[in-house]
């Protein structure tokens, strides 16, 4: 067969069966478990100890998400949204570094960042078999999580007391293991270098969670110790060679949590009903709003922002549950449970304690469909002013209570800052507040029928909007300094109120928390004790064959750098410094105008236009295995050097919560080459550069 | 308010309300009929007569598609994808001008292309009074039809002898009017200028009805009348300030075929019924070749052709039905025919006509979608050998009939064509031929179960393997010269025939027939009367405020350039020349090696890159309303200028054959001033470019 035929059969090919053909590289491993036989299968090439501990030591936690050490002299790499409320934080009405970016130009303008604590992880001991040593068969369950309880403390203060680290107690596999994590701690931080908010977020919110992707989305922190750069043990270089379609790439970095264990009855009921209902909801509520908004100019830039963030919102719920829909991978999911309930069917000890749990789990569900639209619709009515009187009667009651008594929010550790969010001045038009108001308590008539008990304690024989217009009007919540005096006063101050909404509060709050109440114990409760008892099941079927849900802890997925099937096409895996500007242009040469210049590059784009290599790669995508928490993750490649930056995934990438369908989902990453270019040709960061690259 | 904050407002609002803020402009509007009124409403301006005669008599129609005068001297300008018939028929092996492109230094290498003829519409003329008066009440209708026959025969024959133009007659609202349209005919036509296949449809089939887009489909003739460059009356001056985004274009041009006077009834039938069965076995073919191809990479190399051209099928069939399933759109289909009953109702004379026919229209779709399974099932079950022997056997039997009285693929005007396809030797392939057959007798044993009378017939008691294996290796009709002889023979020759394929043939053809039969005398007919009698009361209720269906004759469209949502973003209103190439360079410096090349520039454009300014646009989208024939548009400004080139729509364009919905529904069209740069810069064609521009 000619060479010609042949290449044109497997290209062809590829696209026909792109999803059977692509490497679909599932799972967030843990250090101490990689699949290294399936890798080196894959790609003739594995991973050793000495490149997992070179990458681990590499790797750093911010709060929230991931980073990484990328120069001898301590530089921290990671994206700028995990920076941003540190860039926030330093900043001044004088000096916006969100707006504007920031680069120190020699050490010292470098800025210490209050607060910021960055965590290597330095050693992970398995204390599983230790634990179940102390618990004789027999001793009752709560008596087990006791010792178990202290001997975690004793152990965690040996260790810390040892090795000067921090110590965390980490459970993976719902419990089927137990490890012990030790961290460096670094607690003086100093920002080095951030890009404008406009270029490190291009596009906006239009563009986030798409791909075609052009996010220059990164920031550079330097770590010290005792006033001098610090020298990590082993920091990542930045690659010379850059990445080619089709390259395996790495990825470390901290998954923050995934619901992957769930039943198959447990996604049927997100997939046929919280999914469709939460997205009602969200239609129901830009509905309204956007029925606001026409009614003035001052309504509409009232609201603008929020229905902004509902459409966003609706992006990714609508990404979430189309993932749900995708009847493949259902069937993966259904195909997994069946298999694990024969196994479970097959063993006795494992039938006794979970045979009856997804059956037990469905019946829980059944109940919660039940009563799912009343939780929906029992509230506070779209009204502001409600919420704080809910608040404010359910403190003064909670705080009479013991903490542990009362309702998690109102805990000894929340109850400061719920006090405190009572106190903030906030914006507030009465037009608009009676507006919404009298749009919710139509809505909950609609829905639960004038008869129902909630309906009637809201309206009583009045109309939606006289309920609204008295409420509103009569109230005075609005103030802060109301609302403080009323936090104060307690109980009695609240008796004595008569404020109208704290009157509705009163009649709402009962019946919202029986609703509560019965979620919390015919349904939350069973799912999770039921749950746990699966998932200790699978763990003794298939032991560590798998990896664990997600916990925020250390992790390594890989996979290659690849396209996916997309708006009709195949979408490019890379994208260029060009393709930015063709994003810029392509709005007819009024970019600043189109949608309050969501594609209107930083000035200091435009004018260093001429020194950029349009062809250099900005953005890609590769078949990794990422999600929230994962951002400011590196790209690393097989020398373990730096050759991208995650900080998001496509849309597809979302169902990930629930499970791994590689045909589409895509980690998207800035190119490390191209982050390089940018700060050489654009930002002229020499110096910078200069220790990036070991020059 | 500040002007900052208003902007906001607006941008914002533009995107939430999305739907309802786009200037949706509907229409295929004929050139005495422009709703002038609603335009100058919209956009302060509106063509006047002058406009509209200098767009008209500078448009030209093309065999299947559009074209327009752009130099005093005769210059036309086209889609490639237009000229690419006729740039083929003036290739030759050495000078393969599709894959190499053309360019005319001088006017004595322009190539003359045989048999292409243009036509420009000189005149129009409204018959309808003239015919009508020609009937008298009473008159049986297949008389009238005579009548009329005659008199139209006779009008075209004066008018052509009067002006020595091409006179034909035009059926405008499906019988309501009747018009002669005149046309010059230019019948010595040059080829001046084709760019590479490669960039005139860059991204090839994946890119295809998809956008962004970066598709140079552009070609350029000459029209000569007695041996000299022929001078139009009219022609479009080529712009010399380009578009924005939001600016109003026109588009001139004779889109083919809609189909959006079908009732609701019609297009949930093809929404529920056709489409997912045309879908089904689509998917099905495709999953049959897929399963071959994976038996050998010979076996991948013979189809690997037939699943592209499946999945692309798909792609078109899934954007028609995708369309069909916008509740919006059919809220609207449903609200316009409720509106239309009404008025039927309301007019003894209209409901007489009319008023049954809807419910005769629904009864007579139940039919169809009863025997839809069958009508799909039955027939030649994927074998090759087994189709050309029931045309050997129905041509035989036909033969011996009157013409009138045949099938019609077998009428005087079609047997030839009919008799010659079964001479043509095409690649044959043994296993693959049992294969295909074999599956599909399984799936309609599978589809219609083992009783059906159709897989008796097929079948009997034997394995689809077995049947398969026997046929494809007795018969012989694999070879041209063995079909050929049989078809020679006729009736004796197939009577004496043992081949096990024409046995089969003997036993499928009656079955075909009646299932056809059934469908045209209980379906087809029902549908053809009863939708024209639907129309003529369309037109006695509404006349001429809405235009008519498509016939591929001139029509006018207008609307803007603007954005539309798609991906989960919004798509911008231009491409550019950077996007070009970031779509070239975005596959990781191999984009050759991707896919077949499909993203591959031509060598010229990556050798003239640094003399190409990437900023300037491509291609662009606007709202019009386009379809199949109005490829090679002219798109025209305000001035009467040409500003673009109608190439393709996106995927929301092809529910256009049914209904328009402007919130995504674009024309995709190459930019006029990116063009000329192209020209320019790429391809230094000094002087076409002096010409076209009036220097």
């Amino acid at each position: 067969m000619p060479v010609r035929a042949r290449s044109l059969t497997l290209s062809l090919l590829a696209f026909a069966l792109a999803s059977a053909s692509l490497r679909a590289e599932e799972g967030m491993w843990t250090f101490d478990n990689l699949p290294t036989k399936k890798i080196a299968e894959a790609y003739h090439w594995a991973p050793d100890q000495a490149w997992l501990d070179h990458v681990r030591l590499s790797a750093l936690r911010f709060p929230g998400g991931s980073g990484s050490f990328v120069s001898r002299d301590g530089l921290v790499l990671t994206n700028h949204h995990v920076g941003r409320g540190w860039i926030q934080r330093v900043s001044s009405k004088e000096h916006d570094y969100i707006k504007n970016g920031f680069a120190a130009a020699t050490r010292e303008q470098e800025i210490k960042v209050p607060g910021l604590e960055l965590m290597t992880l330095m050693a992970m001991e398995d204390i599983t078999a230790r634990l179940a040593r102390l618990v004789k068969p027999g001793t009752p369950e709560q008596e087990t999580q006791k010792l178990r309880d202290t001997e975690i403390e004793k152990i965690k203060k040996a260790m810390q007391e040892k090795t000067g680290l921090t110590c965390e107690h980490v459970t993976l596999y719902q419990g089927g293991e137990h490890w012990i994590y030790s961290y460096k701690k670094h607690t003086d931080v100093r920002l080095v270098f951030a890009p404008e908010q406009q270029i490190a977020f291009f596009g906006g919110d239009f563009d986030n969670f798409t791909y075609p992707r052009h996010n220059l989305d990164f920031s550079v922190f330097r770590v010290y110790e005792d006033g001098k750069p610090y020298q990590p043990q082993q920091f990542l270089k930045w690659t010379q060679t850059g990445l080619k379609a089709g390259d395996l790439t790495f990825v470390t970095g901290h998954p923050g949590r995934t619901s992957r264990q769930n039943t198959l009855a447990q996604m049927l009921n997100a997939r046929d009903t919280a999914f469709p209902l939460r997205l009602k909801a969200m239609e129901r509520r830009k509905a309204t709003m956007v029925a606001y908004a026409k009614t003035s100019p001052e309504a509409a830039r009232q609201v603008n922002t929020a229905i902004f963030g509902i459409e966003n919102g609706l992006k990714a719920t609508h990404g979430y549950w189309s993932g749900l829909k995708n009847k493949e991978a259902m069937a993966r999911v259904e195909a997994a449970e069946k298999e694990l309930r024969a196994k479970v069917a097959a063993d006795p000890k494992l039938a006794a304690e979970a045979s009856g749990s997804w059956a037990r789990i469905e019946a829980a569900l059944k109940v919660s469909e039940g009563m799912a639209k009343e939780s929906l619709v029992v509230g506070t009515a779209n009204s502001t002013l409600l919420g704080y009187a809910l608040a404010l009667v359910r403190i003064a009651d909670e705080e009479a209570l013991p903490s542990e008594q009362r309702l998690p929010e109102y805990s000894d550790a929340n109850l400061k800052a719920a006090k405190a969010r009572l106190g903030i001045q906030t914006p507030y038009y009465p037009e608009q507040e009676r507006f919404m108001f009298t749009r919710g308590l139509e809505e909950a008539a609609a829905e639960l029928g004038p008869q129902h008990p909630f309906v009637q304690a809201m309206l009583g024989d009045q109309a939606p909007a006289e309920v609204a217009k008295a409420a509103v009007e009569g109230s005075k919540l609005s103030d802060p300094a109301v609302r403080k005096a009323l936090l104060a006063g307690g109980r009695k101050a609240l008796a004595e109120c008569k404020d109208p909404m704290i009157a509705l509060a009163r009649k709402l709050d009962p019946m919202a928390r029986s609703l509560r109440q019965r979620q919390e114990e015919q349904v939350d409760s069973v799912i999770k004790e039921h749950g746990a008892r699966i998932a200790k099941a699978r763990f003794a079927a298939y032991g560590k064959n798998t990896y664990p849900d997600a916990t925020f802890t250390l992790r390594l997925t890989y996979g290659p750098v690849t396209e996916f099937p997309a708006n009709g096409t195949l979408i490019q895996p890379f994208t260029t410094f060009g393709g930015l500007y063709d994003r810029h242009d392509g709005w007819g040469g009024n970019a600043a105008a189109a949608h309050d210049g969501a594609w209107t590059l930083p000035q200091r784009w435009i004018d260093r236009r001429g020194a950029v290599n349009p062809a250099m790669p900005f953005n890609f995508v590769h078949s990794v295995d990422i999600i929230g928490g994962n951002s400011g993750s590196p790209v690393i490649d097989r020398k373990g050097e730096l050759v991208g930056l995650i900080f998001d995934g496509n849309i597809d990438m979302l169902p990930g919560n629930f499970f791994y369908d590689g045909s589409n989902n895509r980690g998207v990453s800035v190119d490390a080459l191209g982050l390089l270019h940018a700060l050489d040709k654009v930002y002229g960061a020499t110096g910078l550069v200069g220790e990036l690259t070991g020059k």
